[in-house]
């Protein structure tokens, strides 16, 4: 029997590819996806595309996106403009987790599931894994379970295959509930290599992870919470919790 | 007082000008969107182009989207390859109407929609207007009052502003339960000039339109409907209802 095929969302971040390994072990054939959306580092599509052949994607599209062309957001703004607010630094878990950070990009998961959901109807694929947390995110109104829900519900409206009442798609997020230090304890026991991930907003320009922003952080408090050492490497000083 | 922003889907075509023409007549500062996607005729975006300043829109963005790279639909496939379906000829209006046709491409409303909402939430726009109309295109299904209900249900749920409880995004689409004859009439009364618009699948090398496609059949019904005559250029010999 041919094996299921799943649109996987792959950012290059540790928790896109937990979802990938995830998506694997339930026997799917993964076709994942990412965007060249005018992200501020072109590293995060590098880690994308290694971690989709590590975990033996079927393919992997980077589909591209002008998203900074509808303006917004500190992290698809040029760095080097003044206007644009800087990436925050330091956080603890509380500031991080509370109100809607500068780094929101307005709608982006609507975006990329709407594009994941073209896809998955061409394919004839049913499910689309995304790697959302609600734990860690809280403040990003588009992580939140309750977003993902009325997401399914509209795309069920949306597509050939919902309206024939032929297939109901279904929008995995397998990661909803699991804190940063679960998701990596299930995503190690699942073979996933995170020396490949990436998930500095601000790394230093010899590559190394800033080890102070908000996403930084979270990383280094999962790797601590799992028991384990993030394997990539830190900007000397930093404190990575090593 | 500051006019209040909406953002405006413009494909080019009569419909959404009429859109444009109903949002402006509204008192909404207008923001066209458009999307270069890999239609197979760039002549619908200079349409877009020409509608937009005829109506006073405050700009016009033309977002770049590779639909093609998801593959499906014969409206975003190369035109020349034997393997993409042939846009259908000649057929009636029942058969426009039933079924789903080949030049539906999955999940267009869905990523135009998602576009137009990342834009709206960076604008502080509280409408956007899409020019669906169920009755002619019954066999989309993102063209349906339930569709579009079920996208504005999650986009609350997806933005900032829907969040924090500040501003109800509406989805607008006041052609809906038009026929192709009332939209047309109800532009002429707003002033839309129809010359400048673009149905076309499937244009003549020197720039006429077809008078056979689904889109040609649908507009010449309508402009025969309102009693008007189409201002654009048919091919000669082609059934043009003059």
């Amino acid at each position: 029997m041919a094996e299921r095929k799943a649109v996987v969302l792959l950012s290059g971040g540790l928790d896109s590819a937990t979802a990938l390994a995830i998506a694997r072990a339930e026997g799917f054939e993964a076709h994942a996806l990412s965007f060249r959306y005018g992200q501020r580092h072109a590293v995060e599509l590098e880690a994308a595309r290694k971690v989709a052949a590590a975990l033996g994607a079927a393919e992997h599209v980077v589909l591209d996106v002008d998203l900074r062309a509808l303006g917004g957001s500190a992290l698809t703004s040029d760095a080097a403009d003044p206007a644009v607010p800087a990436v925050p630094k330091g956080r603890g878990a509380a500031e991080i987790g509370a109100g809607i950070p500068v780094t929101y990009v307005p709608a982006r998961n609507t975006v990329f599931l709407s594009l994941a959901l073209a896809w998955a109807e061409t394919l004839g694929a049913a499910d689309i894994f995304i790697g959302v947390n609600a734990l860690d995110y809280g403040g990003y109104p588009d992580c939140r379970p309750e977003y993902i829900e009325a997401f399914q519900r509209m795309a069920d409206l949306a597509t050939r295959a919902g309206v024939e009442g032929k297939q109901r798609l279904m929008i995995r997020a397998p990661l909803t509930g699991m804190t940063k230090g679960e998701i990596i304890r299930r995503g190690t026991e699942l073979g996933v290599d995170y020396s490949l991930t990436w998930s500095c907003y601000d790394p230093a320009p010899g590559g190394e992870a800033c080890g102070a922003c908000d996403s930084c952080a979270l990383r280094l408090r999962g790797f601590a919470e799992a028991g384990l050492g993030d394997p990539i490497r830190y900007r000397p000083g930093s404190s990575t919790g090593r």
